[in-house]
């Protein structure tokens, strides 16, 4: 960076109002959106999104894995991409914030960049990337783009086989293109990403912006409880063999036992599907989905071991039989030093308040984290709200976070 | 009745090529069936019925409530109708006696009755009830049949609107055309059933015929825990709203409450179904499915109170509210003394054992007793299976039932 760009802010009026824009896609009566991977709503999304890049002159590049990217490149052709973004798939009945704030935000600084005619040494990409939630598999687009998904996280994904293959189709893509997304190792120059907390250490604190060190892990089950069916009004209830009895206890244990033994865990039973599903029908069988997380890979290992042994434990209780399907894992990511120094230094700059803390979320840095350093900042949420409609960040806050990136990015751009 | 028929005898074997062929209709890989109402599997069974009804040249009838007929008129064109029968849907994934047993053995009945020139002074129908196993209503047929159907019970159905307007419109029925299906009060003489006994009391015993006594009552009720969506990363343990708690501590209390305080009633959650639904959310919203039975109407009233004072302390435990809707009731109906005295006669003439017992089933002739006098027999179950593919009756008890009805038909029709 020969010239001095430390006084450069993004447009606030500008962001808004493709903010605004993109929030009316999948919009939801009650404020939120519901937008999951390869909907209807999430694929009209990403057509705006193109359009959008394409009517600010910048380049629409898109891969096999169906990330949709605005690109800025730079004199170098050989020099590698800079990634900035988020994700503009949501959970269903999401919220109008979660990653789409950062893909923004990460468009928002290429035009700002672009329209001052600022030189970098890399090219500069901001990033919508594939199915980050997982309503499908989960960091599905940044796994492929790291290189390592694999055919078999594409043949039992936690969304089932025949959701992916049916969107995929929609999307127009497929296994094969999926798994040919993989960029070389040293194309990537560095990740950053602005996403809103998800939880309510900032605005408890009434700090500005948050520094992420580290993104916990998730591991995920789906535990089937397998008992018998049988007819609910001839049959005695202790001659029962009920799949809800066993299900219904290792939810309420499992709770107990993470905040006795594992206050810095958390645990979610998200879902349970019953078999037959009938109101006259003892359940022969209940599938639960199950999802746990933690900072920390001993503990992981610890927490794992004991959740499978209280589900063994209630299964026996009532006479069930238990079934474990692993359905994969995220290990924990640790964020890179230097891009946590560039935004301290970019947040002091702006006169901005910070702390450093940890991500209870899962995103696509962790995907990243193997193939080049990753770094991420949080702004404040409204009440910890989070994949729900009642999401909400001031939008002086975002327009904090997008000038914090745009600063950490020309910071790190100027080497 | 001038001649004696005390000789007379159904033919074995040609209900069990009718039995046999009808099993195979929606059969399962598992060796059951899978009818329910107005699927595919039980409108071809229906077209089956209708046409092996014509094949034994009886008179096929068919009413605004989709039940089917065979009818042998007598020579007395007013005369009541004495109904035989029960029903050909089955629960999903279940067995291939429950319903369909009760069906063939009436059809055997008027062909044997039918074949010796048998005068009758009623007109001998063999009916199939539609909807018995409630996957849409619950003894939908009977109910429209008895005149005391109502609109608002097609309203909220316990198997959901959409699927009973989907259903009727595959069958070619409206609500309409099922209101309209009410037969005058003179219009039946009696209501005779056979059925298997989903219970292992006779099998336990040794005995070859239940007379049943009483069929319990049931209650069922849509319950909805509600607490609110959050993302299960970063929402802690303890700041959670999370609906599977509730859900999952009132399925484990109820059960205890019942076999504690309610040791001659049973309690079933069928189904829950989880709102939003995903991995990563906790539970906003847990629907759960509530059925119980009693043979008693004050025990059914306190029962009630009991559990949803139950639902209501764990809802509040979790920090949940609780909906609570009241999905319809059968009360307990008392059998006949006229036709238990019939069975047992028949029963001692056979030279078969029998005893009297209670149904904790659902059955039509609850729907009939308003309107004329009615009694069900049971043949032994093979450990008590019901509601599931492992039904089985061995055949010569299956004989032995119809012969039951058939000799109870003669001496209650002779008078």
């Amino acid at each position: 960076m020969t010239r001095d760009f430390s006084d450069l802010r993004i447009n606030p009026d500008r962001m808004l109002a493709s903010f605004t824009q993109l929030a009316l896609i999948g919009a939801t009566a009650d404020g939120g959106v519901d937008r999951p991977t390869f909907s209807e709503a999430h694929l009209s999304a990403r057509k705006w999104l193109k359009e959008e890049i394409e009517r600010s002159g910048l380049e629409f590049r898109t891969d096999g894995a169906g990330n949709h990217s605005a690109f800025l490149a730079c004199a170098d052709k050989h020099a590698p991409a800079f990634l900035i973004g988020s994700h503009l798939d949501s959970v269903p009945n999401g919220g109008r914030f979660d990653g789409a704030l950062g893909v923004m935000a990460a468009l928002e600084v290429l035009k700002t960049v672009g329209e001052n005619g600022i030189r970098l040494k890399v090219n500069l990409e901001a990033i919508d990337f594939t199915d980050e939630e997982g309503t499908l598999v989960g960091l599905l687009g940044s796994a492929a783009l790291a290189g390592h998904l694999r055919q078999k996280d594409l043949e039992s994904p936690r969304g089932g086989r025949e959701n992916l293959t049916a969107g995929m189709r929609r999307a127009g893509l497929s296994d094969e293109s999926m798994l040919s997304a993989a960029r070389p190792k040293d194309s990537l120059a560095r990740y950053l990403e602005l996403h809103i907390e998800q939880g309510k250490r900032l605005e408890r604190a009434g700090i500005d912006i948050g520094i992420v060190s580290a993104i916990v892990g998730i591991w995920s089950y789906r535990l089937s409880f397998i008992g018998r069916a049988d007819h609910a009004g001839t049959t005695t209830m202790d001659d029962r063999r009920d799949a809800s009895l066993g299900a219904s206890a290792f939810t309420l244990a499992a709770r107990e036992l993470v905040m006795r033994d594992f206050p810095n865990c958390v645990v979610n039973v998200g879902k349970m599907d019953f078999a037959p599903g009938a109101f006259n029908i003892v359940p022969a069988r209940v599938d639960l989905a199950l999802e746990f997380r933690s900072a920390d890979d001993d503990e992981f290992k610890r927490l794992d071991a004991a959740l499978l042994d209280l589900a063994a434990k209630e299964a026996a209780r009532f006479g069930l039989e238990l079934k474990t399907e692993f359905l994969g894992k995220h290990t924990p990511a640790i964020m890179s030093d230097e891009i946590r120094s560039a935004f301290a230094n970019a947040c002091d700059d702006l006169g901005l308040t910070h702390v450093s803390l940890s991500s209870g979320a899962g995103h696509d840095g962790q995907s990243l984290v193997v193939l080049c350093p990753v770094g991420m900042i949080f702004v404040p949420s409204m009440e910890g709200a989070s994949h729900s409609p009642r999401e909400f960040t001031k939008w002086e806050d975002c327009v904090n976070g997008a000038n914090v990136l745009l600063q950490a990015v020309l910071r790190l751009t100027a080497r």
